[in-house]
């Protein structure tokens, strides 16, 4: 599936509820074919919302496959962040910074 | 100002507080200098962003200036707010497509 | 479509992007086909989503649709907003009492 | 009392305010006695709005009295998170299923 | 009742649900009754929570009555939202601005 | 610099963006010197905004700097977390509690 792939609780999901699980693996490629934005672009629009809306581990999850999957690179991932604070403040802001490093640190 | 211009509340805040206005420009200066992605790919991240939160005046002012400015099309936004769909949910995705309808309404 | 009729922003999208159109439809009759939980109770759910979002014009749509298809009562919906006064405080609370009134009086 | 039982913060709440602590136990006694809806549904209520906030520690906290307290099942647990992701979204559904999954797993 | 007057829904409350209308009134009184802060920096608070949430409703509300009652200043609450600024970002400064704005051109 | 320190991820910052770090080093020096508002009063506005967002890191972080720093004392806190209980629920008025129990605990 592309995008996060939240393994435990897909897995779970699957067991417990197929159908839904068709339905939102549907959704989920349908969303990230963009008719005009490319996979990478919507990827970043992605890791922006989840660091706007302050969710640690969502935002954890975005930027690990986007940079694994697509490359994505860390002044990308700055670029966005930026917008996010702008945006939404500074707590989001270092939070995202603190993640991103976390990230960075563990592929090294 | 890069951006968003709104219009009133700035003047008012030019009046009661020059220096914050300043601070305030120059952060938005920087945050819509990306240092490697373009103006534009900013500017569609921070229409999700406001997508996001679910606030209809800062998503049409957002859409607004970033189709005049930067030539964002319909389409790119469409497709950022099909991230928003799923990873904010349906009522703020119906929010997003029904202020891009008046904004496209209002053009015409 | 069970749930809320968005009526012009989903003509919007069925035009734009019939294939998302089609999985919506599919994610919202799954959402409210409940395994155990009926219909109605389901939509009480949305109500109390809407109104802990502090989502005024969803809020008003999922009660009027909830009074209309389902016969929710007013203490149905005031019985979901006393969870939402306890878990996201009086504003969110009190905007839910005023829409609340306001689709009564819509209604004589 | 009813509804979530946060020990340690709410005998911290009754040696420092006594008052309010009464008030609010007043408040909640209130809350979770519906006058139409009964306890289980006001409680399946509050899990939902937790999960819709994308609280996991009040999540769990309500999730795990409601199975203990009320025999809320898994299958309600779901239907009602399946009303989240609509609303609200793909990671805080998935944040609920997860979370589901460790109380469910902490039971056996 | 001390804070801001919901005068409708409060109304509606006291109609439909007398016994929460007291409880409420006692929960208001008993906050806004600070063991060290007094009144009217408690209402500054509470001002700025309703500007961080980018509840323009609450906020006019906030606004209106800490004028009236209490003779907070358009510095005052200037400085308040400053702090939302930094904490979460500018458009929910920006929308304080114009709020405290139409206030303050109401009142001449 | 006046407000939280957020050590690692400010010295990421700087590391990456000399710039943008001397911007919010600017604004956060602007909105922590009121006008009028004391910074004492200015962060405890930040602690309840901390508060009313369920940010618990931001909350503990807040708290410790402004107990450390400015000697803001717990029935300061409780007083700004009344607010918080008022204006947006129990569970962040519960997480408050908790996190003010935590750091006080963490001092003896």
């Amino acid at each position: 599936m592309k995008g996060v792939f939240y393994a435990d609780s897909l897995k779970f999901l699957l067991e417990e509820d197929k159908e839904l699980f068709e339905v939102i693996k549907e959704l989920n490629e349908k969303v990230y074919t963009g008719k005009v934005l490319d996979y990478k672009t919507l990827k970043i629009i992605a890791i922006a919302i989840a660091a706007a809306k302050g969710d640690e581990k969502a935002l954890k999850k975005q930027i690990v496959s986007g940079m694994k999957e697509l490359n994505i690179t860390k002044d990308e991932v700055i670029d966005a962040l930026r917008v996010v604070l702008l945006t939404t403040g500074m707590p989001n802001f270092m939070k995202g910074m603190r993640v991103l490093k976390e990230v960075l640190e563990g592929k090294e």
